[in-house]
């Protein structure tokens, strides 16, 4: 186990030095989005040699990290580049195969961190296909005209309406338990239970049987929404592609932005974009970003908003910091904690998240608030010690403010700094604070913090607008410290000395935990009772052990097990 | 790691071949249960030289399973024994420490398989001591009188009041993460953040900081409920017990019940009970459980009931059970299936549930209810495949229906078997199937399996005490599978082989996800968010490795860890 954990990272491919998450859809080698009116279609067509690592093959649509990250900027492109799209088509340019899900060889060479942080992805890329339903409106189809197995099928789940073809061998199949020794980790069993709700003794039959369900059982069981004869096939996924698209409330007359390439520059320690700057003090393992406020008022009216396109500062920012986050989660593994910083000016902070609430029904203002919602949630479920320091000169105020309230801890320094004339730290809340950006709990991260009395977060909302002080953000509850300048550098300076002295397993742990306090969803669910499941399974010998099913698989050779339960 | 796993297992002390759940407060070592009119005080003065295992000294009031068995059954004895009390203290004999928590040589030493039973038993334990409380109207106060670390508060945490000496040194403490490198996971986390909802960044440094909270933080936090000045100490916890137990519905004048040793015999292959036969098929690595009905109608009258006292058959079938499923889960690691059969008059089982019916009021009609609840509670955790064959000759009904409710799949037979008389299988349903046993997640083990269709609930509802046939059953979708006697014998032995020849941790992992769709609680919280990580965690090399936290503690070496977060 020691030996498979500390194994040389399997190398990327290309000579490729870190997973780059940020592509376009000329540069895709998987996926093809073509738009036919206000119906798109992402067709999948996995480049067996287009690989993100050495080793192996993508065969029969299985994918790896780069194939999702091309589905996951398709999906952004939607939201943002055709407003006018309605519904969108899941389906596979293979004959006979959707999709066989993520590629074994693959996991089975992987490391546990990689595993881990592919599956984390691949979630939040599924949950981004249902956030589009519930709350962009565009409806998913997923048109299935083979086998759908594994990962296949739990892309399938993801959408609003799964059609299979009635051919006497089309499947949908969870094989990971039978095949693997693991688990269908990719939502798979909380869809399975939760969102189709399969009875769970049609789910265990399900997940047992290695060639899955097809034909009346597969709808009789909740498994798909209908079978479709081959010969009806085409004609009656279009029809329903174009009855989801009529009802769908996007703007069928819109017409959207450019996503272009995000402004960055690696260096050794650090990554420069316009509005984010990422810096690693590696010795201390601390990665530090700082984001800058706007640097210019929020524009008139919404039409200025659209010309600015990905230049708008919300939305540039919400991306950047989104492609820091991940590059710091799979290719930083050993920064064991995120700082947190800002500067700007608070007011216009606000002033932006003020004309976003003024547009809130324009389509654009819409979708960049629901950037930041997934972008926060990911903030959330990013397994580093979170800190955020508010210091002299800082802008965390309203969408900004949620970092804080994302963080394991918050300190803020009280007054000024000995020789420095930045303006004392605010902060500063707004309505977004209370609604906007749901936690994967669904409930917000001030109902989180303050579950204990209500009247604290009614004591918090009365002072929305407010530019906050130091003290008053303690007194409050905002932040955990409050610290003059005379304790700041040597009590954070220990904080994050400690933090980084600590088993990072058992953060990873507890971070899981007492982030969520509260309600589950389906989707809470999936990252805690199904991800902590996998992960469990991730380490245990009779999955990835050298005798394992995981490391067996296709070798001819059966798996041996340790017989004994736990 | 796989050396780990394989190692021999700790021998038990005094030449005890299997770890036994039952127990008297004659036989305990660990604690003292007095009375003192409706007030109840459990002392815990944990016998050093008293470990379960060899090879560890439980000193300051450390715990291994021995001591939370015997916990376990002074609440028991609680429930039954000693209806008249309102009030339970739960206190040390120990100066200035009331519980260190588990022992970590304990810990350090133990089996993988060890460790996670060991935390199921003692958090099924301590959400005992709070259905007590919520449904018993039995109130528990926790007194503090030194330090309370890592499971020793967690136990605390358990209780409704919390009670802390204010002497200057007494403090609370999870110190799991910095001393250790895992978590608090007996409810710890959980309970800090979803049931004293402590703010997450107070929770984030609570659990950091390896001395723990004190004094007036600790209220402030919400850690405790009281820090009280040493020299008022007793006489506020004594008034804080007269209080609870004054208010307390627990009938003042009843008179409690006996409960006398189980009629167990051991032989290699089997455990007889009076009620419950148990039989192991170890190449096929099966466990059946048999339960058997009552063998008389029950009494006219609750006196009677009383009278009978734990030779009732409804408290004795449930005793028996559970001591069955704690002998599997702790004692026969290698067994993949647990089978459930019965053999009785069906009327007779809706008899029994119509008595409990008719005298929910009565104390003791509603102890075994809730014995029930929990014993069946303890069967959805069990990480064991569970299939219930529905057998001629068999009576699951009412109660005894919540079994295949609660299996992973159930077969039902379909007429008469060849060559054999007793009448067809059937089921039956009563009002209990409807409310009075919820899961651990809050609903009922039917409204779990019907989640997608409400109607199909209402379908089975409307069928309430009818003796339905297997074809019946399986229209209704009560059971899996509905075979004759032609298909029966090779269809469950095929199952079954199949169990066995799976992954024993990925079928862990995919019944610990579908047999519990639905919302979420504390209660199923910790058994999922928290005890998934926590079991992951005890997997991990910077924990339980050479160089781990685990292993090293108390050696002076400090733990060597790898640093790359998951």
């Amino acid at each position: 186990m020691a030996e498979i954990e500390h194994a040389a990272p399997r190398p990327l491919t290309n000579g490729r030095t870190r997973i780059d998450f940020q592509t376009e859809p000329a540069r895709y080698r998987h996926w093809k989005l073509t738009i036919d009116g206000n119906v798109a279609t992402l067709t999948m067509d996995v480049d067996e040699k287009g690989a993100l690592f050495e080793g192996y093959d993508l065969k029969l649509n299985s994918y790896d990290l780069g194939v999702d990250i091309e589905l996951a900027d398709a999906l952004e492109r939607l939201r943002f580049e055709h407003p006018q799209v309605g519904a969108v088509v899941l389906r596979s340019a293979k004959p006979r195969v959707f999709c066989a899900g993520a590629n074994i060889r693959m996991l089975a060479s992987s490391s546990h961190a990689h595993k881990v942080n592919f599956c984390k992805f691949t979630n939040e890329t599924r949950n981004g296909i249902e956030d589009l339903s519930e709350h962009s409106g565009l409806k998913s189809i997923c048109a299935i005209n083979g086998t759908a197995a594994g990962g296949g099928y739990e892309l399938a789940l993801a959408t609003d309406c799964i059609m299979l073809v009635d051919d006497g061998s089309a499947a949908v199949s969870l094989p990971e338990l039978p095949l693997l020794a693991v688990l269908p980790g990719t939502g798979g069993l909380t869809r399975v239970s939760d969102k189709r709700k399969v009875r769970r003794d049609h789910a265990d039959v399900f997940c047992t049987t290695e060639e899955g369900v097809k034909g009346k059982r597969a709808v009789e069981w909740r498994l798909v929404d209908d079978v479709v004869p081959g010969s009806k096939f085409e004609e009656t996924v279009a029809a329903r592609a174009k009855e989801f698209a009529a009802k769908s409330r996007r703007g069928a007359t819109a017409k959207g932005i450019t996503l272009t390439p995000l402004t960055r520059k690696f260096e050794a320690d650090s990554v420069e974009y316009a509005a984010v700057s990422v810096e690693f003090q590696r010795p201390e393992r601390i990665a530090t970003i700082m984001l800058r406020g706007p640097t210019a008022p929020p524009p008139a009216a919404a039409d200025a908003m659209v010309a600015l396109g990905s230049e708008f500062w919300p939305l540039k920012l919400a991306r950047e910091l989104d492609d820091a986050i991940l590059n710091i989660r799979l290719n930083e593994l050993d920064v064991a904690a995120i700082v947190f910083k800002s500067a700007g000016d608070p007011a216009q902070v606000l002033a932006y998240d003020r004309f976003l609430d003024a547009n809130k029904d324009h389509w654009l203002a819409r979708e960049i608030r629901l950037l930041w919602k997934r972008v926060l949630k990911r903030v959330d479920l990013t397994s580093r010690s979170l800190v955020t320091l508010i210091e002299p000169g800082s802008c965390f105020a309203g969408t900004l403010a949620e970092l804080p309230f994302a963080s394991d801890r918050a300190y803020m320094l009280i007054g000024l700094r000995a020789g420095d004339n930045k303006p004392p730290a605010t902060i500063a809340l707004t309505d977004v604070n209370f609604g906007a950006y749901p936690m994967s709990t669904g409930i917000t991260r001030l109902a989180c913090r303050f579950l204990a009395d209500p009247a604290e977060l009614d004591r918090a909302k009365a002072e929305r607008g407010k530019m906050l002080d130091a003290e008053t953000a303690q007194k409050l509850g905002l932040v955990t410290f409050a610290l003059d300048d005379i304790d700041w550098d040597d009590e954070v300076r220990m904080f994050l000395e400690e933090r980084a002295s600590f088993s990072p397993d058992s953060l990873t742990g507890l971070e899981a935990n007492l982030r969520f306090a509260g309600p589950e969803t389906m989707e809470s669910k999936i990252f805690a009772r199904l991800t902590a499941w996998q992960n469990w399974i991730f380490q245990r010998p009779n999955a990835i052990g050298e005798e394992g099913a995981l490391k067996r698989y296709g070798t001819g050779q059966k798996p041996v097990f340790d017989t004994r339960r736990v």
